[in-house]
């Protein structure tokens, strides 16, 4: 294979080169992303308000606007050293199968166990935890990829991991289940009987299989209730993408490496903490005027609150216990089809994308699932990883691109986020395989009803 | 976290310092293993006699006790920058959670979509089939590592590949049979109709659930009656071996960049690709007297070839159609508890580490499976990889040889073969973490029919 100039396969950071401080994009932002809103008074959310529910440093981070850099603590360094730097893979091997001129470059994620970028938030935010004293943490997770980065971070700083596992992924989806076992958390199916939500939506309904949105309510009771509790979060808010900056500032570093300019960067969209983390440092330097990019967020066509959804104050959960946030949204009742599969199922985005894509800095592209997983499985196969299908809706825009490139003749250089591996994903491969994967699209009356139940915020 | 003398969490190499030479340690054996023998003339095997089975340039290779040094073809050394090097990890979470003197690494082999070593041997054999002009390969597989690494590689060199998985594993455990079909592998539960052993078996034994034997059958028929087809198998044999020393070239390269000599080397024990690989430079080393090294092969209690076995002429497979090797054997005819979990199963061990073993040059020791899923557990809550079941044994043997440092306050560098991921054997998880795991171990009753078995050769 012809290399480009001694660029290697992988570009690997030296420990040395491995960035120290997490960069906080609202910083460079002239229009900062809307503030969290207390749903009773509809006031901006104090630090006070935000401390029974989550940690204190992380209500800090919450709610800076202003510190551009964020020292990483030398206890999360460590972990870090663990898994990371992740490599920025050159795809030589695709761009030769797609005979295009474009170069393109993927930072891989998957090499963990949680099979995804998750760990790089839940490691932060189980260090604030125990540094602030706390015996544990709550979480909800659906098919657990969150909840495994969680358990992992917790087992690693000897805290107690509370995970309420949607009930029929608890029992369909057993093997996050058991890895998240094997780092010593609780896994609760539910609806459970531990909570009053939980006993409340039991007796109502006794044979329901679940939601991410009671899973959500149980876990934030359950830390509210119990002494030395908080809950946490792997995407959507603010501190989450701060964290998850590390992803775009090991690939700009190794871009530098070989002084590499991006053209565009791609990445999937759900909560946005992927994407968030993988274009902060390059839209810094756009938002300081000092570089330009593209920038494309892919969402399923299934879910497509960027591309489809309307920029206003929401519920960040569906049984509207969390503060709002402004947002680009489906509203808090949308639930995607039943048919759409893996994650990027969130009825929201995160107010910093929101912010951006409203102020044109940002594409966004909607993209249906069987064009996906043909684009994951073209991949998997000249590339060799195996894709999460949420990866795979960056996969899908990348190649468009690159095709693009070939019809022009133009050489430019496209950078997207491979966020995770699809080993727990394989029932969805299956029904690919089967022929039996659909689409779905929502129609505008689709989705008029959860657009009716904004809340009025002025 | 305290580093030692500035050794990095991960040792990579780069790209211009990956081995371009495969070792041959059978060039430095005084004893060389034995030679395959034909079954019915009782003589050694001939290229010619080989051929029809195996391609060309692997039959040449499995014959080679000369040369030391084969050069790696450029286009297997481009698919290994794909995914190679793989990192020489130093454990030191688990040295601090241990609060051992130990300096302890692993060579880490699981990031790659087959989640094992296995690639390393799938990607040169699928090469000279290509290079041979054939049209595809066949094997058989279990739980589906090894097709998995061989539908990979036959995708990357576009090749036919034909697995015959054991219908039990096909049927309970679809996700890797998914894996294989997402790299256009034909998956076929066997016993199948394809073939005449398959429809014999399936007339005698309507509802047979299939075993690791019978496919092994109809995979070498599958190859040897149909045109531009050959069998490829991936463990025991010589030829394996040779492109498994990569890992062990590797490690010898990562840790002479920081001078570092190990005391003792350890590799879980199946067939002996992994181990063998792993060892064969520093065996070399040992060999020419130019060092010395304590090397320890970690079998399953359940399944102890080179700990209880015979060292004798036996056949490779259950079905009794292939050559006879010499090694370290329970009989063809043992097949381990059902309670066993993962692989290592073999009845025998390759013919290069029997020698070594019969030489006095390797130890070897027996571990049980609830004691190995312990040290994965205690290994996983600290390194944050989940291993594989067979890697796990390796883990059990290093935090023993570790906790010993400990006791004698020795500072011993101690390397291990983290061979892959376990993401694929979370059902063995949840009979562990359930307590319903039960161990093993043979009777020298239960062991008496496989030697009763053993050919006669002289």
């Amino acid at each position: 294979m012809k290399q480009d100039n001694n660029i290697p396969y992988k570009i690997y950071l030296e420990e040395q080169e491995m960035p120290r401080e997490w960069y906080n994009v609202r910083a460079d932002m002239k229009n900062k992303p809307a503030p969290l809103l207390n749903p009773g008074t509809l006031k901006p959310m104090t630090a006070e308000e935000l401390a029974p529910v989550f940690c204190e440093e992380l209500v800090t981070q919450e709610l800076d606007n202003d510190n551009a850099y964020i020292p990483i603590p030398e206890e999360i360094l460590d972990f870090y050293k663990m898994y990371r730097p992740s490599p920025l893979v050159r795809a030589y091997c695709l761009e030769e199968k797609l005979q295009t001129p474009a170069k393109i470059y993927y930072k891989f994620e998957g090499n963990n166990t949680s099979g995804s970028h998750k760990l790089n938030s839940a490691i932060a935010q189980a260090y604030y935890a125990k540094k602030q004293g706390l015996k544990g943490v709550t979480t909800e997770t659906g098919a657990g990829q969150w909840g495994t980065a969680l358990s992992m971070a917790c087992s690693y700083f000897d805290l107690d991991c509370q995970v309420y596992m949607v009930k029929c992924s608890y029992e369909q989806k057993p093997f996050r289940r058991e890895v998240m076992r094997t780092y010593g958390a609780k896994v609760t199916p539910s609806p459970s009987m531990n909570t009053e939500v939980g006993k409340k939506i039991l007796a109502e309904h006794p044979g329901t299989s679940g939601s991410l949105g009671c899973a959500i309510s149980e876990a934030v009771e359950q830390a509210t209730t119990h002494e030395g509790y908080r809950y946490v979060l792997g995407s959507v808010l603010n501190q989450v993408l701060l964290h998850q900056s590390i992803i775009g500032l090991e690939t700009k570093a190794a871009l530098d490496k070989y002084n590499i300019k991006p053209d565009i960067i791609i990445g999937c969209a759900g909560g946005g903490s992927n994407l968030g983390g993988l274009i902060s440092p390059f839209m810094g330097e756009k938002l300081r005027g000092e570089a330009d990019y593209r920038f494309i967020a892919v969402e399923p066509a299934s879910c497509p609150s960027l591309t489809r959804g309307k920029y206003a104050y929401d519920f960040c959960d569906t049984g509207m216990v969390c503060p709002l946030a402004k947002m680009y949204t489906l509203g808090s009742g949308f639930i995607p089809s039943a048919n759409h599969a893996g994650g990027l199922r969130y009825h929201g985005m995160s107010s910093i994308l929101s912010q951006l894509y409203a102020d044109g800095l940002m594409e966004a592209r909607s993209v249906e699932q069987t064009e996906v997983f043909k684009a994951a499985e073209e991949f998997a196969r000249v590339e060799g990883i195996l894709p999460a299908p949420e990866s795979s809706h960056a996969i899908k825009a990348a190649l468009d691109e690159a095709k693009k490139c070939k019809e022009t003749g133009e050489e430019k250089t496209i950078v997207f986020g491979l966020t995770g591996t699809g080993y727990f994903d394989m029932y969805a491969y299956e029904s690919f395989h089967d022929g039996k994967m659909v689409d779905y699209i929502p129609t505008d009356e689709d989705l008029a009803p959860g657009f009716a139940g904004l809340p009025k915020v002025e």
